[in-house]
């Protein structure tokens, strides 16, 4: 890394971007409503061409506007404002849904069995190798994707999970509370990661491969202490907002 | 999005990298170290050199290797662990890097009065369109940089850090306690999103553009609850995992 000269100015094209991001979120351009054009926001703020592009190239990119092959810029629905936080709320993507007024969905994508890896098996007690099971779901709000939840689960434990109907809105926790009386409880040290999503993680969440997402890793404890499951969750970046 | 099939296998890939990312997180293979070949690879693994490639790219764009052009491939230092909490702990960033014993570097790269935009005007209490102070840093981890940390002042209070000697390990919060007595507080509700590197972000934390950075925003107060500058981080998501 060279030497970094101090900036003392802002370049044009982030005040642009400044302009319309704020245009968004005071709600003056409404979620699915057409911007103005390259040309009529070039002379709104007396700069190029060029400039507004990259602007609008950029806010794409954050999330804000989809570019739609000869219609124009639209904006896109709000993100979806999560709550990241510990012990026992754990219908937290639910939640998250209905603060926004959005309507959860769920579809099964992946329900087999896999062989432990060292992390996952010390955590859980098992030999390493050992098979575990896992539990693949799509969650959507208002029928977009927004998270991949995958659930890595004691074999013996919870064995029962490969007869049980799990494709719906079938929510995971309630299950093992009916059927197995398990109260899952999340250890603290959840973690947060940037992963890039791959060919079978972006099919099922309809983002482009490689296509950045929040990779939250989460482990649990039944009421005993005793560690029963983890869980991973990859999140949509550009639907998505953590709140920590 | 079409209808998913169910999955019942996990990819020969992913099994591959995982046992790889496995031999990373125990120590079996070393930071800095170079991994076997991808021939011996798909010798132990008892898949393709196809396979082998695969689970080395998603590994990379995980950031746990890099690979070398022509010289092969090696193990990346393992990830800062940075704990994500409310309160007053606004040192977490050093403090992060001497519990990996790591040293924290820190850069002035921008130092600017910009006209606030609606969301910053409105938590300031101030017009929108007036000018506020804009300081820049850049924070390494032993001399990697890891993080931009920008900080939206309010003009007038804050006026005197025009003057201040900023560049090198200087830490903003102990001149705002030194020079003007205030002790900065952070606001709940402090959000986590996924941001693009652009040119200038790029440049300065030495990634390509268009990488894929956590995006962290947090509000201050002072002691008696005016609020005072809002903070945004950009982080590299390859050099960092936070803790919420």
């Amino acid at each position: 890394m060279g030497r970094l000269e101090q900036r003392t100015s802002i370049p044009l094209y982030e005040q642009v971007m400044n302009g319309i991001r704020d245009k968004i979120e005071s709600g003056a351009y409404q979620p699915g409503s057409q911007i103005p054009t390259e040309h009529e926001l070039a002379e709104a703020y007396r700069v190029g061409r060029v400039t507004v592009r990259r602007a609008i190239e950029e806010l794409a990119a954050e999330g804000y506007l989809t570019k739609q092959q000869g219609r124009g810029t639209f904006v896109n629905p709000p993100k979806l404002l999560r709550k990241v936080q510990f012990g026992t709320d754990v219908q937290s993507f639910s939640a998250a849904c209905r603060e926004d007024g959005m309507e959860a969905g769920s579809t099964l994508v992946a329900r087999l069995t896999a062989p432990a890896g060292s992390e996952l098996a010390a955590f859980l007690g098992i030999p390493e190798g050992d098979e575990v099971l896992v539990i693949e779901r799509l969650r959507t709000a208002d029928g977009v994707p927004v998270l991949l939840d995958r659930h890595y689960l004691h074999r013996e434990r919870f064995a029962f999970l490969l007869g049980e109907q799990l494709d719906g809105p079938v929510s995971l926790f309630e299950l093992l509370r009916d059927r197995a009386g398990i109260r899952p409880r999340q250890a603290p040290g959840r973690t947060i990661e940037i992963a890039r999503a791959n060919r079978e993680v972006a099919a099922a969440l309809g983002v482009p491969e490689g296509e950045p997402l929040f990779l939250m890793k989460s482990r649990f404890f039944d009421a005993e202490g005793a560690p029963i499951f983890v869980g991973w969750q990859y999140i949509v970046g550009s639907r998505f907002v953590l709140c920590a």
